[in-house]
C-alpha cells in the first residue's frame, strides 16, 4: 500500500510534524533542565530532540531532510525551547510535564514517521517500524547527549505502544478510514496508552537468561 | 577497481548480508540479556545491531538503505531476536556465545561493507575502511544503547582484524579470485582471527602519553 | 542567498576542510590518549572525530559524503592520527593542546559546514546551525566513543561562539566580502573567542528550574 502524496495528506503531515517538533523540543528542554547546561546547550538538546528522529527517518529513506528547506520546523523548535526556558524560570514546572511532552512526541512523530514511509513506498511492516524509529530516536539522542540511559529501554511500554499504534494507523488507512481521523485516533491512542502505562506502571515481562 | 554488480555478485551480497543480519541481531539479544530490558527493548536493540552498521554504510554511500525495500532483512532480524529470546529461556546460554555471534557479525558485515563500497566506485582504502565501519558500528550502537563502553575499543584486535580482513578481500578480488571464494576466505579469516585473539588474549600495544 | 560553487569557493572549501580534518583528528588522538586504547582504537576515534561532523552534514544535506570519492581527506585524518601518536611518545604533550586542536576543529568545520549549506541553497538560519552541527558533532562522536560527557555541553561558550561565528560569516558574505577573507575572519573569530572563553572561564548563565 503506497500512499499518494495528495494535498490533504501533505497538509496533515505538515501539521502533525509541526506539533511533533514543538512537543519533542519541549521534552528536550525539560530533561536538560535537571542538568547544569547553559542556554545554548539547552537549545541544542531541544533541537536534537525535536529534529533528530525525523532527520534519521529522512536519511534512512533517502529523502530531503524535512527541516532543511522549510525553516518553519527549525524555528518552531527554537521557539519551543526558548518559551519553556523562560516559563520554567517564572513558574514551577512539575517533573511529570517531561513525561507528558515526551509521550506527545512519541505519538506525533510515530504517526508522521509511518505516514512518510508509506508515502515513499515502504512495505507496511517496515513503515510501522520506521514510525517507532521516528518516534523514539529523538528521545534517544536527547538522553545520550544528557549522558543518561535512554528512556526507551527503561520506561513502561514505550516502544511497544509506539509500534502497536503505528500498526493500527496502517490498518485504519488500509480499511479506508479518512487520513486525518486515522492520524488523530492512532496518535491519541499512543499518547493515552503511554500515559496509562506510566500511571499504572504496566510493564512487559523482563528478559532474563536461564541460569 | 569498481566492481560491476553482476547477478553473481548481487547473489553473494544478498546471502552474506542475510547471514550478517542474523548473527548480529543474535549478538544484540545476547548482550541485552544481561540488562533488565523487556521484550520490545530487546527486539529494538537486536534490530539496531543487525541493521545499524549497514544502514550507516548506505547513508554514507548515498544509496538505498538495504532493509527498506526488501522486508526479508528486517524479518530475519526480528526472527533471530525472537528465536534467541525463547531459546535463552529454555536452555542455558554460555556468555561466550555472545562473543562468537559478535565475531561472526564483524566478519560478515565487514565483507558486505567492502563489497558494496567497491560496487559504488569507492577507492580501495576507503572501501576497506567502510568494511570496518559496517562491521563494527552495529556493535557500537548496541553497546551505546546498553549504556556500556563499545566492545570495539576494549577487546583484543577487534577493528584490526576487520581492517586487515577487508584489505585481504580487496587484494583477492584484485588478483582475480572468484568472488564467492574471496568472500568466504576473508570472512572466515576475520572470524577465526578474532576468536583466536580473544582466546589467546592477543592485543596491540596500548596508546600512552609520554609523561 | 545561495552561493554558486565557483572554482574560488570550491578551492577555499577544499583547503578549509583539509585543515579541519587534520586538526579534528589530532583532537581525537589527544582525547583518546588519556584512555587505555590500542593503536587501532585511537585511529578509529581520530577518524570518527575528523570525518564525523562533515559526514553528518553531508547526509543531512543529501549530498555525496566528502571523503568517499576523494581519498585525500581520509589519508589526512590517518596521517594526522599517526603523527600525533608518534609525537606523543617522543615528547610530553601538555593537556591544553587538546583544547587548542578542538577549538581549531570547531572553527574550521563551522565555516566549512556553513559554506556547504549555503551552496546547496539552505536558508541562512539553517546554514548557520548546520555550521554548528558540522563544527561540534565530530567532537560529540569522539566523546561518546570515549564514554565521556560531550565537551560541547560542559565547556564555556562552545556552541555559542560557533553559532555566532557562522552568523557573522553569512553576514560578511551577504555584504559582499571576499570569500577567503570572510572565512579567515570568521574562523579566527571562533578560534580565538573559544580560547579566550576557556582562559577567562567565561560562561553563559546555567539553566535551572524554579523550585
Amino acid at each position: 500500500m503506497t500512499l499518494n502524496p495528495t494535498p490533504l495528506l501533505l497538509d496533515n503531515l505538515y501539521w502533525i510534524t509541526l506539533l511533533a517538533v514543538i512537543v519533542s523540543s519541549a521534552s528536550g528542554v525539560l530533561k536538560a533542565g535537571f542538568k547544569q547546561y547553559d542556554l545554548f546547550g539547552v537549545i541544542i538538546i531541544a533541537i536534537a530532540t525535536g529534529l533528530g528522529g525525523g532527520s534519521l527517518r529522512d536519511m534512512l529513506l533517502d529523502r530531503d531532510t524535512f527541516w532543511i528547506r522549510d525553516q518553519v520546523f527549525f524555528m518552531a523548535s527554537l521557539a519551543s525551547a526558548i518559551v519553556i526556558f523562560i516559563a520554567s524560570r517564572l513558574v514551577v514546572v512539575p517533573p511529570r510535564f517531561f513525561l507528558v511532552a515526551d509521550a506527545a512526541g512519541l505519538a506525533t512523530f510515530g504517526v508522521a514517521g509511518t505516514l512518510v514511509s508509506l508515502m515513499v513506498g515502504a512495505p507496511p511492516l517496515i513503515a510501522s517500524f520506521m514510525g517507532v524509529i521516528t518516534g523514539t530516536m529523538g528521545g534517544v539522542f536527547r538522553d545520550l547527549l544528557c549522558n543518561e540511559p535512554p528512556v526507551v529501554f527503561l520506561s513502561p511500554l514505550y516502544a511497544t505502544v509506539s509500534w502497536v499504534g503505528s500498526l493500527f494507523f496502517i490498518g485504519f488507512l488500509h480499511f479506508g478510514l479518512d487520513i486525518t481521523l486515522a492520524a488523530v485516533i492512532a496518535g491519541l491512542g499512543i499518547f493515552i496508552s503511554r500515559l496509562l502505562a506510566i500511571y499504572y506502571n504496566i510493564t512487559l515481562p523482563k528478559f532474563r537468561f536461564k541460569s
